[in-house]
């Protein structure tokens, strides 16, 4: 059982369902769920309902937009397994922070020490957001190198990574059932 | 030889090619292209015409910018192979047609029910759209979503699913001379 | 030890990092970094200060912004080994030159005339630009397009070809210690 699992691919890839399913191998009870989402528009309020249709009463919901690492650690220490979906929007949020936006470094360390310190099986989803042309907007440019910084070192933190394509699940790093 | 071939990859990641040496070493005679695009401008009138060199008079070649399904269906009783290039480029058609663009669900379905039943093998062609950073614009991710939601059903449906970048075509789903 | 190494991933997925990597246990002296980076702001700059710092004095710089493919022949004669990064940037100086940019065929063709006839490995880095949505921009289109061809070309010239994503390199072309 791999303590750390991270599962990244682009938009409308399946990462969040192959994370869940992941999760629901790994623990029978005790699952849950870290959004980092905090929905602002009916799009989001939207997308959130949908996930949440897919999990069952088996999954507790806690919300961390900000205070991830915290959130990890405090929370692995009476569950079964964390699924924290997404550092993308954590991301956001952090950037989208003034007292937070311009210590991201720290941030991404303290989430790489959290889940070093974690006590029950996490696994995290994660957005591939480089593999399109420069975008012309500053902030997006901005928001891409931190999430691809952040991403590499999660990648590297993991005992396993699954990229996923079109629904596909491809294990890049580590063995096992991915 | 699996009956449904997905083959997903970016733009000129060399898809569309390795799409059509797959249908050339399945099918000798009978092989048909189901083209999606209708060129409404210089750009795309040029790409078409670059594909269309690229094949021989081995090839026959039917449109359906719409009633894909129905092409697929038919025109299968009486091929060797089918080549749909590509799934993006329906997906917008039916997006921008006022009578189709409200039943996206249902065109799926649509289209995964003429893969199942039809009567030779086909080899469809996407494009991975989900790797940047969210579009700005409300359609295209509306567009980016649908083609992504697409994308999965049909790699759920095939026996075979391969990635392109560089080129480089990669297995991920079946095994076989990917 | 591969003759040709191309590295491609998306923005910050760590491909010139592990392209580093592959030179420094290729050849341990006479490293030349071609640098095609020809900084124009701020931003980019600093891009270049950071992986400068992460190259040690074993590494000599060469900038050939335009004629990357003389530079190779030149100066793959007297080294161990070349990292040429990147081919994006390069083909990004090219569309830009008035009397350049219209002969992109002719540059990709001297290009893999130079690669065939380097004298040493060499190790080239290619972002992977199209996996997000067709760019508005019609000048964005034409460089994707012109990316996309030059990476297959170079690709089908490689001895080995390792993608890249979250930092984690995946070999999908020629075997050894990807």
């Amino acid at each position: 059982m791999p303590k750390i699992t991270f599962v990244i691919g682009g938009c409308r890839s399946g990462k969040s369902r192959h994370a869940q399913e992941l999760a629901e191998a790994t623990a029978p009870a005790n699952r849950v769920y870290v959004a980092t989402c905090v929905p602002y528009d009916d799009e989001m309020r939207d997308r959130v309902r949908k996930h949440q249709a897919d999990r069952d009463r088996t999954w507790k919901t806690v919300e961390a937009p900000l205070d991830l690492p915290d959130t990890i650690r405090d929370t692995s220490r009476e569950s079964g397994v964390l699924l924290v979906d997404c550092l993308t929007l954590w991301t956001t949020n952090l950037l989208l922070d003034p007292e937070r936006s311009d210590r991201m470094p720290l941030w991404i360390d303290r989430l790489a020490e959290a889940l070093e310190a974690a006590q029950c099986p996490v696994i995290l989803v994660s957005n591939e957001v480089g593999g399109g042309i420069v975008p012309e907007n500053a902030l997006a440019r901005q928001f891409r190198d931190w999430v691809g910084t952040l991403n590499q070192r999660i990648a590297a933190c993991a005992d396993r990574v699954i990229w996923t394509v079109a629904g596909i699940p491809v294990t890049i790093k580590g063995g096992g059932s991915g």
